[in-house]
C-alpha cells in the first residue's frame, strides 16, 4: 500500500491482521466440558481493509484501529452457530421446538449468513465507536470502508463507500463490491427527504434536474426525477425548484447536499452543510453491502489475486486495465518473492502517472489521479495445498 | 385468457388495447404550424395488462378500466420529448442554456426514460383513481398490476405485484419482471417500521425470526434479522419480540402484517389489519419496476412470444416448464391461425390440472393451482417485415 503524495495530507488508511475468534461451547453440561478439548479453541480469520477519509484523516485512523475489533466481537457473539452448516435456531443449541431445524432450513439460513450479519453489525458498531471518539476529542470527518475477510473457506467483502474490490482470476474478473455514491443511491436519499422534508430545512429541493435551475426556467416544463422514478418526466418549474438540489452533479462531481461525494461510510456525525443547521448524517448509511466468494466452488490458480483499492486507482483505471496489468506483471515476475507487493506499487505508480510540467499524466496522456491511492494485492492461492 | 373456475369469484382481470398518443407540436411559431402536417398526428402503442385482485374483484376491475387511460395521459404529457432520441431539457424544445443538450447527454437521458417515467407516474395516478372510486362507492380491496406496452420499437413491462412476464425466444428465456412480495421487500418494509414505529401501533414486531416466537424463547438468543441485514444474527428474546411479526411466513405463505401476500399493487386504501386500527397501505407501494426490451437489438423469430400470467400459473410451473410447453406447442401447431390463444388455453389447463376425487392434480401428480389463472401469449414477430 502506497500513497500518491500529491496532496498535503494523506487521508487513506489501511489495516490488515489475523482475527482469532474464541469458540464458546455453549449448551454443554458441566460433565461435557471435556468436549471442548476435541476442537481447536480458536477459529482464524484474515482481514484487510481500506478507509478513505474526508474532512481530515481522523475517522479513517479510528476505523483502521477499531473495525477489526468490532468484527471479532460480532463473530464471537455468533460463533456457536458459525461452525454448523445450518446454524441452530437457538444459539444455545437447545431445541425449544422439534421443528426448529426445519424453520431454519425453510429460510435457507446458512453459516455464511451469520458472517454476513456479523459484518453488517460490526460496521454499525464501528460507526458508533467513531462517533463517540470524535465527540470526545472534538474532531470531525468521516471515511469510506472496504473490508475483506477470509473465514472458513470463504471470502467476504463488505463495502460502504466508493472503494472497490475485484477478483482477478485466470480467465475471469469478478467484481466483489459496488460503489455507493449520491448518484447510485439517489432514490434512497430522495425517499428519505420525501418522508422527512424537515431534514432539508427549506434549503434544498429533493428533485433531480439535469442541471441546477435558474430564474429563466420558472414556468417551463423541464426534465426531472423524483424518488420513485428510474425514468424521467417533465415538471412545471416553480420557484421552490430553484433551490440547490439534494443530489447534484454527475460522476465524480456528484454531491450529497452539496457536501459529500459518498453516500455510505463511517463517521460524519457532526457534519453539517456549510452555513446551515442541516445535518448530513441522516442521509448517510454505515451499512455495508457484503459479497461472498466460496473458494470451494472455484479452482484457484497461482496468480489469482484480490485487488482492493480506493477510488484514487479506479478513477483513472477500469477493471479491465487493472486485470491486464495484474496478469502481465505476475507473468513477468514469476520468481520474485515480493511480487505481490511490487504489483501493488506498480498499480499505484500507474494511477499516479508522471509529472509533465505542472501536471501529472498517465502513460496514455490522460490526466492522472490527484487523489490518494491505496492498493492491496492479496494472493488467493494456498501453496500448502499443492 | 381463461380462468380456472375453481373458486366462487374470479378476481383476475385482463385488459388489452391500442393506445393512440396525440402529438402536440409545442414550440412551433404560428407560421410553422404547417410542419405538423409532415408528421403523423398520433403515435401508436399496444397495451396488455393483468390484474390479480384480492379482497374482492373491484380494484382489479377499476384498474383494468383505467390504467391504459392513465398511461395514455402520462405519455401525452411527455410526447414532445419521446420522439427525439435525446429528449430536450425543456419540453417546449426552446433552449434556455446553450449547454442544455450537453447536460441531458451527461445524465444519459434517452426517449426510453420518458416512457419509463410515464409508466411509473401512470401507476401512481391509477392508484389515486382507484382510491377515489372505491371510497365513493364504499368498496374495498386491491390488486396487483402487470402491464406491457409496445411503443416505438421497444417493449416495456411494468410490474407491481407477483404476476410475471417472460419472453420465450428461440434460444433464450428472458425474465421481464420480478415479484414483489413481503419476502422480497422485507428490508423496505422493516425500514419503514423502523422510521415510523407508530405504524405498528405496538401490535407487531418489525424483526424477522425463522418462526413466530413463544414464551419459552424469552431470554434465549435466537436467529433474527433487522431492516439493515441481508445476513442473520442472534438476538436475546424479549417479551416484545413475541408480538406477531411485520413480515411473517415463507414462500406463498409470507404475509405483510398477517394480512397481504403482496407488497406492491393498486388499491387497498381502506385496508386495515383485522380487529385493529393499523393501516396496511403505508407499507404497500404502487410503483412498478419497469424493464425494457429493445427489438432493434434482437432478431425476433416467428415463434418468439411474450408470456404474461398471474401467480396462478407460476405457482405450479417454472419459467423453464412454460418455455418448453410454448416451444413444443407452437412447433406442433404451425398452421393454426388461433395457435397463440390456443397456447394460452393450453397453459391455463396445464396449471389447472385434472380433477382426481376432490383434488386437482398436475400431470406429474403434484398438486395443481387453486388460484385464478390468467395467461396472455403475445406473438412478437411482425409478418409484414418478412
Amino acid at each position: 500500500v502506497i500513497n500518491a503524495e500529491k496532496s498535503e495530507f494523506n487521508e487513506d488508511q489501511a489495516a490488515c491482521c489475523q482475527i482469532s475468534i474464541r469458540r464458546r461451547e455453549l449448551g454443554l453440561e458441566e460433565d461435557e466440558e471435556w468436549l471442548i478439548l476435541c476442537f481447536p479453541q480458536f477459529l482464524t480469520g484474515y482481514y484487510w481493509a481500506l478507509f478513505d477519509g474526508h474532512g481530515g484523516p481522523e475517522a479513517a485512523i479510528i476505523a483502521s484501529n477499531y473495525l477489526h475489533y468490532c468484527i471479532k466481537q460480532k463473530l464471537e457473539e455468533v460463533v456457536g452457530g458459525v461452525t454448523e452448516a445450518r446454524p441452530p435456531m437457538h444459539l444455545s443449541g437447545r431445541c425449544v421446538c422439534d421443528s426448529d431445524p426445519q424453520f431454519v432450513e425453510e429460510k435457507h439460513i446458512h453459516a455464511e449468513d451469520l458472517v454476513v450479519g456479523a459484518l453488517e453489525n460490526a460496521f454499525q458498531e464501528c460507526d458508533e465507536v467513531i462517533g463517540q471518539e470524535m465527540e470526545a476529542t472534538n474532531q470531525r470527518g468521516g471515511c469510506t470502508a472496504l473490508a475483506a475477510l477470509y473465514f472458513q473457506g470463504k471470502l467476504y467483502v463488505a463495502n460502504a463507500g466508493d472503494s472497490r474490490a475485484v477478483l482477478v482470476l485466470k480467465d475471469n474478473v469478478v467484481p466483489m463490491s459496488c460503489e455507493f455514491t449520491p448518484e447510485t443511491e439517489r432514490q434512497r436519499i430522495q425517499h428519505l427527504a420525501f418522508l422527512f422534508p424537515k431534514l432539508l430545512d427549506g434549503e434544498f429541493t429533493r428533485f433531480e434536474f439535469p442541471r441546477r435551475l435558474k430564474g429563466d426556467d420558472v414556468g417551463q416544463k423541464v426534465l426531472y426525477r423524483d424518488y420513485f422514478m428510474e425514468g424521467w418526466g417533465y415538471k412545471m418549474v416553480e420557484k421552490a425548484d430553484l433551490k440547490y438540489p439534494l443530489v447534484h452533479g454527475h460522476g465524480k462531481q456528484a454531491r450529497l447536499l452539496g457536501t459529500l461525494a459518498v453516500s455510505r461510510g463511517l463517521g460524519d456525525h457532526q457534519l453539517k452543510v456549510i452555513d446551515t443547521n442541516i445535518e448530513v448524517k441522516p442521509f448517510l448509511s454505515c451499512i455495508p453491502k457484503v459479497n461472498v466468494f466460496d473458494f470451494a466452488l472455484h479452482d484457484i490458480k497461482e496468480d489469482d489475486v484480490l485487488i482492493m483499492a480506493t477510488d484514487g486507482l479506479w478513477d483513472v483505471l477500469c477493471n479491465k486495465e487493472v486485470a491486464h496489468t495484474v496478469r502481465s506483471f505476475l507473468a513477468e515476475n514469476r520468481t520474485d518473492p515480493h511480487r505481490f507487493s511490487e504489483l501493488a506499487k506498480c498499480l499505484v505508480c500507474r494511477a499516479r502517472g508522471k509529472k509533465r510540467g505542472h501536471q501529472w499524466m498517465l502513460d496514455d496522456s490522460h490526466e492522472a489521479s490527484y487523489d490518494d491511492i491505496s492498493v492491496f494485492v492479496i494472493p488467493l492461492h494456498n501453496r500448502d495445498e499443492d
